[in-house]
C-alpha cells in the first residue's frame, strides 16, 4: 500500500525537473484526492475544514477521549521531492491499517490528517494549514498572495473547497485540548542520518524563524568603469550582508550553538542588469532560524547593526519589506522518551536529531498540543528532485510510531 | 545644431526607462538615420563599410594625405542615458561645421565615424564595429548572438545593411596606415570632473579587461533548514569570490593602483529559487579592468586562487564559460599634449584622466592609430537613465577638438 501511494502520488504531480504539489493548486490537491481515496477505500472518516485540509478517522469507543492526530502536509516546493510531507500522511495510514490488520480497536479517535500549505514559498506564510485549523493564522495572512498567480490565499483557499469567510469569522476546526498529541513523520532535510548510518531520528526540537521574504537593496546602476569611491553597487551590498551573516553563523557553529542562515533568492534585477552596469538594484529572501528564542533575537540584532554598516560605506539603502518570524516549537519530552524507548524495543536503531526544518508540528506546539516527530533517513536532502528514503527505513519509523499509538490510544 | 540632434536622438530612442538604442537594432539604426541626415544636409560625403559603420566626410585637397578621424559610438546599453556613445559623434559633426563656418579649408580628409556596437553588453564582444572597420574582429565574433533575440551578429549586421561575408572574406574598410589620428570625445563615466569642478579631462589611458560574460557556480538545491556541513550552496560561493575580489581591488586602491571589479549579473537562477531552498545554481559576469596588463594578469591568477579554494570549501564546481578580453589602449602621448596645450590656449580648464571604460578608442590604438579621447563632464555616472551633460562642458571639448583639427587637417 505504501509504496503504491508513493508512486499514485509522484506520478500525477510530475514538476519537470521533479515534483510540483502547488500549495492550494493542483498539484495539492491531487494530493489530497489520494488521500481521501485511500483512507474511504480503508473505511476511515474523511472529512474536512474550512481551511480544505483533510482528514481521515478511524473512529474510537470513547467520543470524548481527546484524539491522537498523526500527519504532514501534501504540498510541495516547486520542482520538490516526493516525500517531504506525504511521507508524513502515508505513515499515518499505514498505522492505521497496521493496527487493524492486528484486530485492535482504539478507545480515543486516531485521525491522520493532510495539512494544506506548509510550504512557505508560495505564500511567503509559515503553517498556513495547521494554524488555520488551530484558529492560529495570524492576521492579513488570507489576503497574502502566490508568488506564481498573484492571487490571494482567500481565493485559493476557496478554489479549493475552503471556507476563507469562516477563518476571518474565528471558526476552528480543532480544539487544542482535545487533541492527545501530534505525530508526524518526516524525512530528515539533510543527511546526518545517512552519515551516521542510522534509519531514524527522534526529533529534540524544531527551530523558530525569523524571515524577510521580500528584501531589497537600492543603490544606483553605474557604468561598469566607474571608480570604487563613486559606486553604489547594491550587489555587492547584498555579497557584504550576505558575508556578514555567513560568518555569524560560522562562530555560533564554532561554539555549537545551531543556527541557519539561506539567502534563497539572491539576484540582480534581471530585467536590468548587464555585464556593463554596475547593480543599482539587488534583491534577497533572507530565512534565519535557531533553536533558541534569545539565540534568534541576537542574529537579527546583529543583521540590523551589519546593515547600517554597509549602508553607510556603500551609500545604498536596504528595504528589508515585510517581516515574518516562527516560535521553536518543542517537543514533548515525554512523548519522545516513549519513542525513543520503542524503537529500541523494536530493535530499530534510532539517534536524537534537532530538526533543522520548520515543521506543522510547530504550530501544534505553539498551540498548547504535545507534539513529537521521527525522521526518515534521506541521502540527497529535501527540496529537489533527488530526495531519496528507502520504503525499508519509513516502515522502521511507521512501525515506531504505531508501537505509541497502539500504547496510548 | 548640437542641442537638436540630442533632443532628435534622445526622442527617437526611448527605453522607458532611459534610452534604447539597440545594438545593430532599431535603436542604434535610428541613431545612424539621424547622423546621416545631419551629415548630408552640411554636405558632406556619407558612405557605410560592411559593417554598417556610417561616415561623413568633409573632403580634403590632399586625397594620399591619412584621414583624420573623429568619432565614437551610437548604441547604448538597454535603458542607458542619451550621451554616451553619441556625445563623440556629434562632437565631430560639430567640429567639421565650426571648422567649415570659419572658411577654413582642410588638406587631408576628416571624417566621422558612427561606430557600430560598442556597447558589448548586446553580443559579449568588445568593439565590434571599429575592429570590423579595422580588420581586427576575433574569429567566432559574427557567430555570437545577442542576449535578447538570440540571433546571430552576422544575421543582424546583415538586417541593418552591413555584409558579414566581406569580413569573413578579411576586407577591412580602414586602413591603420592611412588614419592620422582617432579623436573621440565621450562623457565620463564617473563623477570625478564634477567633484573636481571642471568641464574637461585629456585622457591618460584606457584600461584593458578580462571578461566573463556568462559565468555559472553549480552547487546542490537543498532544503532552508539543511545544516552548515551539508551544504553547497552556489550563491554563498558566489558571495565569497565576489568577496575575495572586492578585497583584492581595495588593496590595489590603497597602494594607488587603479583597478576595477565587476559583477553586472549576479544572480540565484530565478526559474528555481525560493525562499526556502538553498540555491544549487548561481550565475554571473564578471568585468576585470586595470591600465597595465601585468596588473590585470595578476588579478586574474588571484581570481583562480579564489576560485579553487571555494571550490574545496563550498564542494561547488565554477564553469567560467567563455573568456574574453581587451588589451590596455595607450594614449598618443604628441596628441595629448596637444589637446591638454589647446585647452589651456583656450582658457578652457582641464585635467589628465585615465578612462575607467573601455573606448572605440582602444582598439583603433591597438591597431596602431594614434588615438586622444576628451572627457566631458557628467555627474550621474553612465548606462544609466539619468546621465547628464551640461551644453557647454560638451562644447569646450568640442573646442578643444576643433582646435586641434584645424592645426593638423
Amino acid at each position: 500500500m505504501v509504496e503504491r501511494l508513493f508512486e499514485t502520488l509522484a506520478a500525477g504531480s510530475q514538476g519537470h525537473p521533479g515534483i510540483m504539489r502547488d500549495t492550494y493548486g493542483a498539484g495539492e490537491n491531487f494530493g489530497h484526492e489520494v488521500m481521501v481515496e485511500a483512507a474511504s477505500r480503508s473505511g476511515l472518516d474523511v472529512t474536512t475544514d474550512a481551511a480544505a485540509n483533510t482528514y481521515a478517522t478511524w473512529r474510537g469507543t470513547d467520543a470524548d477521549a481527546p484524539t491522537i492526530l498523526m500527519g504532514s502536509h501534501l504540498d510541495s516546493v516547486p520542482h520538490g521531492g516526493n516525500f517531504d510531507g506525504a511521507a508524513g500522511v502515508i505513515a499515518g495510514l499505514a498505522t492505521i491499517a497496521a493496527l487493524r490488520a492486528l484486530g485492535l480497536r482504539p478507545q480515543r479517535d486516531v485521525t491522520v490528517m493532510g495539512v494544506r500549505a506548509e510550504e512557505s514559498v508560495w505564500f511567503q506564510v509559515s503553517y498556513i494549514g495547521s494554524r488555520s485549523a488551530l484558529g492560529t493564522l495570524p492576521d492579513g495572512a488570507l489576503e497574502a498572495t502566490r508568488i506564481d498567480t498573484r492571487r490571494s490565499l482567500a481565493q485559493h483557499m476557496r478554489e479549493c473547497g475552503g471556507d476563507p469567510d469562516a477563518l476571518r469569522r474565528g471558526e476552528r476546526a480543532l480544539d487544542p485540548q482535545r487533541i492527545r498529541a501530534f505525530l508526524e513523520v518526516h524525512i530528515e532535510q539533510a543527511p546526518s542520518l545517512f552519515e551516521a548510518g542510522h534509519p531514524i531520528a527522534v526529533c529534540t526540537g524544531i527551530p523558530g524563524n525569523v524571515r524577510y521574504p521580500d528584501a531589497r537593496i537600492v543603490g544606483r546602476h553605474d557604468h561598469v568603469g566607474t571608480p570604487r569611491r563613486f559606486r553604489r553597487d547594491a550587489a555587492m551590498a547584498g555579497m557584504e550582508l550576505a558575508h556578514a551573516l555567513d560568518e555569524i553563523w560560522a562562530e555560533h557553529e564554532a561554539k555549537g550553538i545551531q543556527i541557519a542562515v539561506t539567502f534563497g533568492r539572491f539576484h540582480t534585477n534581471v530585467e536590468l542588469h548587464g555585464m556593463t552596469t554596475v547593480p543599482g538594484e539587488f534583491q534577497f529572501s533572507l530565512d534565519m532560524r535557531a533553536y533558541d528564542e534569545a539565540i534568534l533575537a541576537g542574529i537579527e540584532t546583529r543583521m540590523h547593526e551589519a546593515i547600517r554598516r554597509i549602508e553607510a560605506q556603500r551609500r545604498v539603502t536596504f528595504e528589508l519589506g515585510q517581516r515574518a518570524s516562527a516560535a521553536v516549537g518543542l517537543v514533548d519530552p515525554a512523548i519522545r522518551a516513549a519513542l525513543t524507548a520503542g524503537a529500541e524495543r523494536l530493535a530499530i536503531s534510532s539517534i536524537p536529531l534537532g530538526s533543522p526544518a520548520s515543521h506543522d508540528s510547530a504550530a501544534f506546539a505553539a498551540a498548547g498540543v504535545p507534539v513529537a516527530m521521527l525522521f526518515v533517513r534521506n541521502e540527497h536532502g529535501s527540496h529537489n528532485p533527488k530526495e531519496a528514503m528507502e520504503i525499508d527505513d519509513f516502515m522502521d519509523a511507521a512501525a515506531v510510531m504505531a508501537l505509541w499509538v497502539a500504547e496510548n490510544a
